[in-house]
Parts: C-alpha cells; structure tokens; sequence
C-alpha cells in the first residue's frame, strides 16, 4: 500500500507541476514510508525516495522505511535537504519548519524555487485504505477494553484522576501506543469546560461527567467521547443530554454521497438550535481522525469540505452550560462513499 | 512570580527595542500567564497583556490569566493579533507559526514592523525560579513513585509494554498529569536503539533493559533513564554499563560556576573515549528540563551555552553498541549557581 501512496503522491506532485517533495510533517512520512520515529524528512522524487534523518534512527529507519534511500545527517538538517533537492526546478515544502528554518533551507537550495504545498499527502490521507481502517478498528478495541475495565468504576466518590489513568492504562495494556490525547474526565462543574482537563474531584451523585478519550495504537488514533449520569441528573442535565444525542442522530442521518460537512455541521446545529441550545455548542462537529487525532476533513459550518469514500471522522456535538452541565457525544466514524458505519459503537453504553 | 515573569519580559524587549511581543508558544504563553489551554496566544506590551484565545477556554482563561485582559477570537486569530498589537512600532513574533500564518498576519498589520523574536521567553525561563524549582520536585516525586511500584516487576517474562504502561499508570495515579514524553523500555537487543519504543518483547536473563521515564505534573516535566540488568550479564554490557556510569559522573564533576555545557559533554565524552566506546555515544549530553521535557540549556558539545544559576537539565551519556546492548543513565539535575542537586537522586538504585 506504501507503493501504491507514493504513486499517487507523485501525481499529484505532477499535476502540480512540481517535481519534488520535501515532507517535513512526520506523520506524512510515517504515512509514505511506513517509517515511525519522531524525526525524519522525506524527500520524494519522480524517481526516488529518501529519508533523511539523524543517527539514532540509522538502524530503525533501515529496517522500517522499506525501498527508501537512507540519508544520515549530524548538524545541518537544511543542506541536506537541499542535497536531497539538486537538480529539480520547483520543489514543494510543507509548511511545518520554522521562519527560521525555511530561511536557511532557501540559503542552501541553488537553482530550486521552493513552494509552500502544506496539504498534498494530508489530502491524499483522507481517503483512507483498508489497512488504515483495520489500524483504527484495531485502536477503537484498545479504547473497547479499557472502557469495560472503568465501567464499574463510575460511581460517587471516584476521583476524576484515577477514572483517566485507569483508561490510559487499560488502553495501554489493551495493546495502545499510548492515548491518542490527554484523557478528558470532566465532572459536575468541570463538564461545562469542553477542554477540562482531570482534576482530583470526586464524582457525586447527580453529576453528569463528560469522558473523552481514545487510543493510539501502531501510529492510528480513534477518538470517542461518552457522558454518564451519576444516580438522578436534575431535570435541566437531563434536557441537555437527550438534545445532544438528538443532535448526534441529526449529524448521522445527514451523511450522504458528496454532501458538504457544512451541512452535516448544520443539521446537528439545527437539532440544537429547536431545543433553544445552539448557543451553548461552541465547537465544530467533528474532525478527520487518522495518523493524527485531529486531521482532514473538518466539519464545521465553516468547512468547505465533502464527504469522500474513505473518511474516517468524529461526529461530536456537545452543549456547555456554565453552572448547570456540560455533555457531549462523540463517535469515530467510517463513511466507505455509500454508507457509515460507527466504528466506536462496542464504546458503551452510556 | 508571573508578575515579575512579565516586568523581566518587558525589560528584554526594551532592549531589544521592540514595544510589543505576541507569544505564540503555549508553553510560554502558561509560563507568563499561567493560563494551561491549548490555544492562546499572549500579547505583552508595556501597559498591558491580553490573552487570545477561542471560545471552549473562555471560562478557563478568565481563572487562570490573573490580570490578564481576555479577547475571545472565533475566526481570524490573525486579525486578533494584528488588533492587540495596533498602535506598535516594532513588535516582536515568536517563531512557532506556519508559513502561511506569517503571511496572512503580515497582510493584517498596519504600520507595525514584525520581527521573529525566538528564544526571548525561552532565555527566561532557562533560569527557574523556587516555584518552578517545587513544581520539578513534584514531578520527579510522581515518578519516583511510580518507580517504585514497578521495581518488583522488572523480572524475566514481564513485557516491555507491561513495564511502560505500569511506569505511566503509576505516575499519574501518583499525581502527574501524564507522561512528560513516551516511556522507554527497551530490553535485550532493543536496548542498542537509543530512541526505541516499547514492544511486547519479553525480558530474558541476561538482557540490559533501557527504561527512560518522566512525569509532567501541573505543566512541568522531570526525565530520567535507568538502565537494569536481569540477572547476570554479558562481560561486554557490564564493562559497557561501568563506563557510563563513570561518564556520567565526570560529567557531574565537571559542573562550575559559567562552565561552558560543551565543556561538560566534552567531559563525558572523553572518558567513554579512553574506554574505547565513544563513537557509541551518539547524542548529546542532555537538555534543559521545565514546562518543556526538551528546553535550554543543550548540553552538547555544538553548544554555546553556559551554566547559570536557577538552571534544570539532564545528565543523561549513553553507549549504543548494536547486535551487543545499550545503557543510557539519566538524571534530572539542578544547578543553583554554586552547587549542583540531583532531583531525581530518589529514584533507584539501578
């Protein structure tokens, strides 16, 4: 499958008129060359693929980025790359390095224009293949186990602490790299801060607590968000929850062949909006999930994406009430260009 | 001590003859403001400082910025910093955004000369002060814990990722928001990759096992590395071992008021040199430690840095010999001007 990125990297490259590719995201080379370390830079060429990277991943970047030339460097980073880049006419850099960087790479390159091209493997990322599907249904099982392993934990006087670290662990020892992003436990109070983080609070009875969490596992990450009740919510926590599951229900039954995320963003909003609470939904809808938790398409009203064959993304809507309650709902979604499937649907219930 | 964080920025930016500076690094942003999101960008001029940031943090921002004037931005951050920076001559701008959003704050700049202003915050916070100091002390005692716990686990048949996932769920159970960075353990013929993750690789008798380790709690980070034998090891790995322990204390002892860091590396260097090992000493000697894991000062021998007082670093030599072992020995370790402390001197014996 590595092959068959690299082919369709250098069409794009082509149709860009552009005949090189210095990817200085490491999530894009791990996506190319299968290569997993934290500090690489790929160049791809119509006729060759090197992976430039420093000397303690001589050994790993041999045995994982299969078919790649393999370049070692010590100080300087920016000729390397430039060596890497001889010869080509206009070469495409993403734009990850610093100012700073990129001025000295410009330094260093003689007779190559340089061209910002930051979203060319991200777009190519979107549609995911199968054996990207089976990495994120393999991190969705991670989250599956751990999730059963703190069910029975959710009860008053368990701290918010220790609900995320026994996540992060049953994810761990699930098989996960490590979570996919800071463990949110929000509870009572804390749930009307869509990014809370974990605090020592004990859960109480009444509560709702907002649980966001996933698992990264062999470089794929899902992302999945579940609101329990603690005993009897009062009336008002109650009317949040079944409206933001009314919203969820909405943004799934929008999904259709080519539609705008916008209007998915929109029929969700919509739902909210009737039950007088589209004002307390403060973030977008959702987001690619793949190499990165946060990635390709976005979905949001300001989103000028489509739904594609491939799509793996969260639908998440959630409403935030200052002093009352905050909830939220969140799924990792498979769209494969006729129909969705929830990839986190074994997550529950909640 | 955000107060004088601020008056000591302000005095760094008059010499430097800016009247303003947007903070665009989050660590630096938390280390001024004290705020702990994800998103904001701060903006320090001479009268006033206004935190930047999106509407999930609004309730966030308004307890943590203490004294801080709150702008809640929904689209166009750019044209947010553009406005808190109106009326600026020279402004300052953190080198930490894309090319394009560069660019697209040029284009909404009036009458203001921006200028990248890298390392500013960072030069300051190379000198902790006694809060930073506790709050290091505090992470290194989450991970001392967690040591603890999984000291009796390091046997035969444990895996690597049994090991890595106890160290994480330990530390944060002990307090810590999380692993500083991916644990560490990397046993047997593993251990020669001084950057390995974590396998389901089994410990054997006779393996070294490289376990690199740190908590980050309430935004700081500690960062140690022990390296254990089971059982009896080869007479290679322990001559191996035996050589950097020895390096780490030259390294140690070579510790002096203004020494030159590169100096310090020179001397770990040299003494795996006269054991013959030195061209397996394929990093440098260690890092600044603080509300990043990898800050300033760098301990290398391309460095220019200096010791100065208020300082926190590893010490951290390492010998990588493939197809034979790795050991690396890594202590958090700081130097208050005239005397060196081991911070992480409880977590042990190897």
């Amino acid at each position: 499958m590595i092959t068959e990125r690299i082919a369709a990297l250098r069409e794009a490259l082509k149709s860009r008129e552009l005949d090189a590719l210095a990817v200085t995201k490491i999530e894009n080379v791990r996506y190319l060359s299968g290569f997993s370390g934290s500090n690489a830079v790929g160049i791809i060429r119509s006729d060759s693929a090197t992976l430039i990277t420093d000397g303690r991943y001589r050994e790993q970047a041999g045995r994982e980025a299969d078919g790649w030339d393999l370049v070692i460097y010590t100080k300087d980073l920016a000729a390397a790359i430039a060596e890497g880049l001889e010869g080509a006419k206009r070469a495409g850099l993403e734009d990850s390095t610093t100012l700073a960087f990129h001025r000295r790479l410009l330094g260093a390159l003689e007779g190559v224009t340089l061209e910002l091209t930051d979203g060319v493997v991200e777009e190519l990322r979107t549609r995911k293949d199968a054996g990207e599907i089976e990495l994120i249904r393999a991190a969705v099982e991670c989250a599956r186990r751990a999730w059963d392993t703190i069910l029975p934990m959710i009860q008053p006087g368990v701290t918010e602490r220790q609900l995320a670290s026994g996540l992060d662990y049953g994810m761990m020892t699930a098989g996960a790299d490590k979570p996919a992003f800071d463990t949110i436990v929000a509870s009572g109070p804390n749930s009307s801060m869509p990014h809370a983080g974990v605090t020592d609070r004990e859960l109480a009875e009444g509560d709702l607590v907002v649980i966001d969490f996933g698992a990264l596992k062999d470089g794929y990450s899902c992302d999945v968000t579940r609101t329990v009740a603690i005993g009897e919510p009062e009336g008002r926590s109650l009317k949040i929850m079944e409206a933001v599951l009314g919203a969820w229900d909405a943004a799934y039954a929008a999904l259709a062949p080519g539609i705008a995320t916008a209007d998915v963003d929109r029929a969700a909003r919509k739902h909210l909006e009737d039950a007088g609470l589209a004002d307390f939904f403060v973030h977008g809808l959702g987001h690619g999930v793949g190499l990165e938790v946060h990635e390709k398409p976005t979905l949001s009203y300001l989103s000028k994406d489509t739904l594609e064959p491939g799509m793996v993304f969260t639908i998440e809507p959630g409403v935030y009430v200052e002093g009352v309650a905050g909830v939220r709902h969140e799924e990792t979604v498979f769209w494969n260009g006729e129909k969705a499937e929830i990839l986190s649907r074994e997550i529950g219930p909640i």
